[in-house]
């Protein structure tokens, strides 16, 4: 696929894969101009806002943050990612049913967020959309699946005019190599974060805290954001 | 499959089908209770706004207006059914090539409504949306497909938990039978507004005015709202 100088959105979340993402798709990819869409949904660690901003600058992209935070009206019982909702757990325990499904996912969140991106690529003539999604985890969301973009994609196929195409290179890596990738690339990853808690430093045990501390301990680099433990 | 007394989600506009629909639903399917979802994204035609609330409210349905006028920053160019946007055409005035996708077309609209009535429908543990989506429009929409509602059910089957189902009966109904249906189900047509432009009485000559006079015709009833023409 020629994708030199070709436009791109890449939904950034400030977290690191997402922050990768948007540095493989300008620098290895050659997309450009690049276009940063985050959302705004009432999210426990806004700091994350924070980074997408920062990150989407360096990177020399558009950004555009999306006020979705009607979403607390769509999920009326909330989940562990939004504030109001139940507390974040340590991944220690999550019981085996939760794995599966962890308290902080959110319903369907993905599938909007995607079609939001879809709707926004397609007002614009733009084709291609990068979706950090990243199937290795510790734990499972159906929504961050290979399977999912695919079925995705099948439904956005039926455009008749402007067919946009979901891209969701790091599917089916490991967090290390996206975080070996990073490296290689340069990312500035003092300024993303992954932690799911709201506190000042990343608290060390939530899911995606121990998911990306192992990660980097794989690459055998440390990571420089700010750990309470 | 048996419904009665299983909660169900419609999508309601406020036009005629969805309000068939949602009688549909009710009366028909023994759906129970009705959640009614209609959203507000700076349409021209705010006004099915409250023809939505006043059939909600006569279906014994619970409703929720969601905010989405965000989509205002993501549709940048816009659509001809948003204000600000280019002006409404008459069927008269559409080009063969315009009939795939006419300029009231809203970039991915229908997947960005139909993930949020399905993460609402998760969040409470339902099964069942229902979408008045019908395909045999006199111009057509990809996003009002049997096709399209089929191939975002097969995104949805990937849930490991909680399976939400799009239904769309009417997506291979002719207008008229819709029609004909909802005077079956005594729908009170007074109430619903259909017109893409925003003024006091529908115009008669854009294109869902044109396929709604059309259907009426076809069923012998007068449709009981006033037309400028």
């Amino acid at each position: 696929m020629k994708t030199h100088g070709r436009p791109a959105v890449v939904l950034l979340s400030g977290g690191a894969d997402s922050t990768v993402l948007l540095c493989h798709a300008g620098r290895h990819l050659g997309h450009a101009p690049l276009h940063a869409i985050s959302f705004r949904y009432g999210q426990r660690h806004a700091r994350e806002l924070a980074c997408a901003a920062h990150q989407a600058e360096r990177a020399g992209a558009l950004h555009t943050v999306l006020d979705i935070s009607f979403m607390g009206a769509l999920l009326r019982e909330g989940s562990a990612l939004v504030a109001g909702g139940a507390a974040v757990p340590s991944l220690a325990d999550l019981a085996a049913e939760d794995l599966e499904q962890p308290p902080t996912y959110v319903p369907n969140r993905n599938m909007m967020l995607l079609a939001m991106a879809a709707a926004y690529a397609e007002a614009r003539g733009i084709c291609d959309v990068y979706y950090g999604a990243q199937a290795q985890d510790e734990y499972g969301y159906w929504d961050c699946t290979p399977d999912f973009v695919r079925r995705l994609n099948r439904v956005l196929a039926l455009n008749r005019r402007n067919r946009v195409w979901i891209h969701a290179p790091f599917a089916e890596m490991r967090k290390s190599e996206i975080i070996r990738l990073g490296l290689d690339l340069g990312v500035d990853f003092a300024h993303t974060w992954s932690c799911y808690r709201g506190g000042e430093c990343a608290c060390g045990t939530c899911p995606t805290c121990v998911e990306r501390l192992n990660a980097f301990a794989a690459t055998g680099v440390v990571d420089p954001v700010p750990y309470m433990t």
